[in-house]
C-alpha cells in the first residue's frame, strides 16, 4: 500500500517479479478490496502465486514511527512484517515510512545480537564498479558506537555477499585530516581504527564515494541520506540539461537521435533510481526498502533484491560473521560509551 | 601560499584577475622568494598593480584553527587577513586550510553583531537558474540558533546583491514532513517560522537542493559540505562514464566529435568547480574560499567573486539589513538556547 502510488505500481510490479522468479510466491499485504481491483484490471483476479493477507489501514508517510509501533497494528506494514516474523514469509518489501519500517522492523523482528538498530544499506555506481553505503536515513542521530556496528555489519554483508575478502571500510567525513570533523566522527575513527577485523582506511570525503575509494561508506542516517538525495538531485539536474542541450535546434536534434544508445546506456549505469532496493541490515530477517516515487519496474527490482538476499541468507549469514566481531568489539565499545562528549 | 599547488596557481590566477579587471590591484602575501620566482618565470618581475607582502610561513592544511590563530601569526593567511583588517585590501582570498580561515577570520576581522560564526557560501546551479546554500563547510557543529542566523545573513545576502526581494528559505532535512530530521533541524524549523521577515517555506529533501525549490537552503557545514562533495563527485563520474562511452569505436568517437560544443556547453553550465569563490558570510570584511584543488581559471574566478562582493559592498549591506532582523529575532533566538536539549 506504500509509496506514493500503492498498489497501482506495487501489484503491476509483483506480477513482473513472479514472471522472473518461477519459484516466487507473493503475499500482496493491504486492503483487500484495492489490490482485488488492481489485480482484476490486469486480468489476474486469480494467480496460483499470489495471496491477499487484509489489512485495515495504513502507516500513513508522515506518522510517528513509534505511534506507527504501538497503534498501527493492523497496517499494512505490520502485518507483513508480522508475516515474516511467523515465517509465512521469508522476507518483506515496502515503499512505505521509512522510519515506522525501521520501528516495526526492530519490534517485530527483533535485532541480532550485538546491533543496536537497523540500518539502510544500497549499493551505489562508482568510478570502480559498486560501493556500499550506510546507514542511509535509518539514524538520525547515531553515536560513535553505532557508526562502529555499522561497519561491522556493512564488512560482514560484503563479505558474505559480495565474496570479498578483506573489504575496505571509510567513514564519511568533512575532510581527510584526522583533526577534520564533528566529535561522533572522529571518535567513530579511534574505534574503527582499534578493530583487528576491520579494514578501515580513515576518512573518505563528499566526492570519495563515488570515486570507490572504499567498498564500504559508514555514516549517520541524516548525512548519508542527504548525501544520496542531493546526488540524485544533480543527476536529474544534469539529465534535464543534456535534453534540453541536445533539443535546441535541428541539428542537435539529429545528433541527439545518433547519440540515443550511448546515452540510454549512461542512463542505466548511472540513475541512482534503479538501484531501488535497499536493505535494512541488522534485523533478525529481511526487509528491503523501495523508493517512494519507485515506479513499476524500480519496484519490481526492490523485490528482485529481496528474492536474492532471500537466496543468499542475508540475516543468517551477517550473524555468523558477527559473533567473531562482537567478542573483539565488546571492549572499546563500551570504552567509547563512557568516553563520548 | 594556500591550495594543493600554492603559488604556481595562485601567481597565474591573479594576473589573469589584473587582466580583467582595470582598476584591481592585487597584494601577493606570501614566501617573497617563491612568489617572484613565480613572476619572474611568467615574465612579470615587476607588475605596477602587484605588490608583494612576505609571510615566512604557511597555515598547513591538517593544522588545527585554534593553534593557526594562536601560532601562526606570521603565516600568509594571518597577515593577508590582517591586511583586510587595516584596510590595506579590500577583500582576502585563499584556498587553504577552511577552518583555520574561519577561526583567523573571526579573530582579526570580527563578526558582524548579532552573529556569532561565519557560514560559507556559493550559488549552486538548479532547475530553475542559481540558488544559494550554507553553510557549506566552516561550522561542524551548528545549534538551531546557529541555522537561525545562517538563514538571516543569506536571506540579507540575497535582497542585497542579487536583488531578491523576498528569498524564499528551506532548511536542508531528510524528509518534508514535520517529524522529520533530528532535533537541531526540528527546533531550527520552530525558530525560523517565528521569523516575520523570513520567507521560511520548509524542508526540503537532498534532492530538492538542485531543484531550485528554494533561493536559500540552509544547513550544518558538516552535513552541507558532504552533500556538495558527493555532488560533485557524482558528477564527475558522469563526466567520466559520458567519456568513456563516446570513446568506446569508432562511430561513437565520432558522435563525440560532433557533440564536442554541446558537451563543452553542459560542462560550463553543470562543474560545481567553475563556480569557485565561496563567501565567507558573517565577518566584518570580503573573504573568498577557493577550492584547494583549485587550477589557475577557477583561482582567478574567485578572486573575480571577491572584486564584486568589494563593488556590492556585501559585508556593509548585510550589516544594514540585519539590525532590522536582530530587533525581531533576540527573543526566539535566545528561547531555543535554553529549550536546546
Amino acid at each position: 500500500m506504500g509509496g506514493d502510488f500503492g498498489p497501482r505500481v506495487t501489484v503491476p510490479a509483483a506480477l513482473d517479479a513472479l514472471e522472473r522468479h518461477p519459484s516466487l510466491t507473493i503475499l500482496l499485504v493491504g486492503h483487500q478490496d484495492q489490490i482485488a481491483s488492481v489485480l482484476k484490471r490486469l486480468g489476474h483476479s486469480e494467480h496460483p502465486r499470489i495471496e491477499l493477507l487484509h489489512a485495515e489501514t495504513v502507516v500513513a508517510m508522515d506518522e510517528r514511527p513509534t505511534f506507527a509501533l504501538r497503534r498501527r497494528k493492523d497496517s499494512s506494514m505490520y502485518i507483513a512484517l508480522q508475516a515474516v516474523a511467523a515465517g509465512q514469509a521469508q522476507a518483506c518489501v515496502s515503499a512505505g515510512n521509512t522510519g515506522a519500517l525501521m520501528v516495526m522492523g526492530r519490534g517485530i523482528l527483533q535485532m541480532l545480537p550485538g546491533i543496536d538498530r537497523p540500518a539502510i544499506t544500497s549499493a551505489i555506481p562508482t568510478m570502480r564498479g559498486y560501493s556500499h553505503m550506510l546507514d542511509l536515513g535509518a539514524n538520525v542521530d547515531c553515536s560513535a558506537e553505532h557508526l562502529l556496528q555499522f561497519a561491522i555489519m556493512g564488512s560482514v554483508m560484503l563479505k558474505a555477499v559480495a565474496h570479498i575478502e578483506s573489504p575496505t571500510v571509510a567513514l564519511l567525513n568533512i575532510g581527510a585530516e584526522e583533526i577534520k570533523g564533528n566529535e561522533q566522527v572522529k571518535l567513530a575513527s579511534r574505534l574503527l581504527a582499534e578493530q583487528p577485523d576491520l579494514n578501515y582506511i580513515g576518512f573518505v570525503e563528499g566526492d570519495g564515494v563515488f570515486s570507490g575509494k572504499a567498498d564500504l561508506v559508514v555514516c549517520d542516517g541524516f548525512v548519508g541520506n542527504i548525501a544520496l538525495k542531493s546526488s540524485e538531485g544533480l543527476a536529474r539536474l544534469i539529465s534535464r540539461k543534456v535534453r534540453k542541450s541536445f533539443s535546441r535546434n535541428v541539428y542537435r536534434r539529429l545528433l541527439a537521435l545518433l547519440a540515443r544508445p550511448v546515452i540510454h546506456e549512461l542512463q542505466q549505469q548511472l540513475d541512482p533510481g534503479k538501484q531501488n532496493g535497499a536493505s535494512l541490515l541488522g534485523l533478525q530477517g529481511i526487509v528491503i526498502k523501495s523508493h517512494g516515487g519507485a515506479n513499476r519496474n524500480c519496484f519490481a527490482h526492490a523485490i528482485d533484491q529481496a528474492v536474492s538476499e532471500v537466496e543468499m541468507n542475508i540475516p543468517g549469514r551477517i550473524s555468523e560473521h558477527l559473533e567473531h566481531y562482537l567478542i573483539n568489539s565488546s571492549d572499546p565499545a563500551s570504552a567509547g560509551r563512557s568516553n563520548y562528549p
